[in-house]
């Protein structure tokens, strides 16, 4: 009988996880049901919000309960179905969770053309992390052709497009990611207007200055802390800033202090605001269509890592939470 | 020769200004000249803002220099008029600064119909303060029917307006002010549902939860500081929040240092702004009909509170900034 390995929560980290909060089951491939199909995992992603997912807060989102399967969004081949909407061969993308084989009532599942992108794109940049840059950037921010816009985590899966739309958009796009090969890649590779190594960079202020001399009009902000503190420093009158993520907060073991910002946004005349991309959702097509375009036609580009393997998972996600990938971090778990 | 008092900045406090950081000058009246007029003060507005440019820091507007005439907007009758759009005895509002005499070319002067409402309401429920409270409430945060409206400074010449605004739109109340009496005030008078004094709860978040049973919509914030740290553990997804002022900061020595909420805001998808009056000039008209409509029909109340001379401004302001003041505190300058 085939054997359904699964990646579940072992225990809650405090600080950052590492292997052994995670643990690798086994199990039998599930029979599927009436209307139900049998799904085979091909990508796994890996992204920042599941390390909110083992905390034990009720969110936006329930927490994995231990012992519970790590939640993810996964590429799928159908491998049996008794779903007239689905049948054997068709791929799918879908929250199926850190596992080799799921069934699903196949609600929630999207069918997938494998002619039209490669597979992997529809948990990239044709997925979750796509739609996030672009919902995030063009309706929460609203950015002007001449404006500068300021990302951080410039070079993960969200950052990564959040500049080049900002470029396609006629802005500056300035960027920050944590090492120089990366900073490379975003301006000879993406067309970043200029980027800096926050790991290596003391004076994030005097850098940011140098960079955006105009001041920032923009900031799509995944990482928070310090770096988010001196951005606010220098935001320009009726700045946005879009509130994606907070990576650099996520593995503190206590809640993080720093300055108060507030007053900023009163003699600024700035707004802050935090979404969920879920909150877009009854115009995913639209953004879909208009990257899926964009990519065509050369203007955005993106690149994915691959770990193997669904044993490997936890170490692509814990990888991912300390910034060794560039672009989109994927886990390929099974063969098209 | 008749004489014009004037209070100027003597030095730059650092944290609470207290009255050797004025200097009461004075000087001949001035002469009107082409076009201009001699405008006599009768109330002068003590507010918040002004504690802003006694810095020595380029904001939004000009610091006042040391020796200048502090800033403010004044009720003025006109003395003397070598302008045709004024006659002598008009009434005007127009930031003429802490002094008994000032000169104007009309520009930025509002003429006031005396008979209309009480003259000392052009800078207060119907002038600057009450325009903060209806655009800072209306525009910034769309509080909707059924909705919990918390306000901070609630007993101020702001708050105490957007409270009641809340109520007329069909939101729950909520306020929090420095004294008991306050308190009783704002229930009791002003129709809120409900009030706590900060000075006296010792577990903000406790008390917010108990008078907020169903989280918070909106939050109105002229205030800042801890009370804002606990009002942003509360809030519910989709909440606005509006940043009015941060009285609790303005007199600190070094920037204060509180909890990062950035990421509160993404899981709770809500919108923090900083707003500034003045982007709402081309709707003044607009706010203050129809505040003074609800002024005559009795939906909207508002207290003053009268200093007497302009020697006495810096008390004033002083008693202003540590919350002396319940609703608005004015200076009567002279008599009408």
């Amino acid at each position: 009988m085939p054997t359904n390995r699964q990646i579940t929560l072992a225990a809650r980290p405090v600080g950052y996880p590492n292997e052994t909060h995670f643990k690798l089951v086994e199990s039998p491939v599930p029979e599927p049901g009436p209307d139900q199909v049998l799904l085979r995992a091909i990508y796994l992603s890996v992204d920042p919000y599941m390390r909110g997912r083992m905390r034990d807060v009720k969110s936006y989102a329930t927490p994995v309960a231990i012992g519970g399967v790590m939640v993810g969004g996964v590429v799928a081949k159908v491998e049996q179905s008794n779903n007239p909407n689905f049948k054997q061969d068709d791929y799918v993308e879908g929250l199926l969770g850190w596992q080799e084989y799921a069934v699903s009532d196949g609600q929630g599942l999207r069918k997938l053309d494998p002619t039209l992108a490669p597979l992997s794109t529809a948990i990239g940049v044709l997925g979750m992390p796509g739609l996030t840059a672009y919902f995030g950037l063009l309706d929460i921010c609203d950015p002007k052709p001449g404006e500068t816009v300021f990302v951080s985590g410039a070079a993960g899966a969200v950052g990564s497009l959040v500049g080049q739309i900002a470029k396609i958009k006629g802005c500056k796009a300035v960027g920050t990611a944590g090492s120089d090969s990366k900073i490379e890649y975003l301006i000879n590779e993406l067309g970043f207007d200029a980027a800096f190594n926050y790991k290596t960079v003391k004076d994030y202020r005097e850098k940011l200055q140098e960079l955006c001399p105009a001041g920032i009009d923009v900031y799509f902000d995944n990482v928070g802390g310090a770096l988010t503190d001196a951005v606010f420093t220098l935001i320009n009158p009726g700045a946005r800033v879009s509130i994606c993520g907070q990576i650099s907060q996520y593995n503190l073991e206590k809640l993080g202090m720093g300055p108060r910002m507030l007053w900023t946004l009163i003699v600024k005349r700035a707004r802050v605001e935090g979404f969920l991309v879920t909150q877009f959702a009854d115009r995913f097509d639209q953004g879909l269509q208009e990257m899926a375009r964009w990519i065509k036609e050369g203007k955005l580009k993106y690149k994915e890592e691959f770990d193997y393997g669904i044993e490997n998972a936890p170490r692509a996600f814990i990888g991912m939470l300390k910034g060794q990938n560039t672009g989109k971090q994927l886990v390929k778990v099974s063969e098209l």
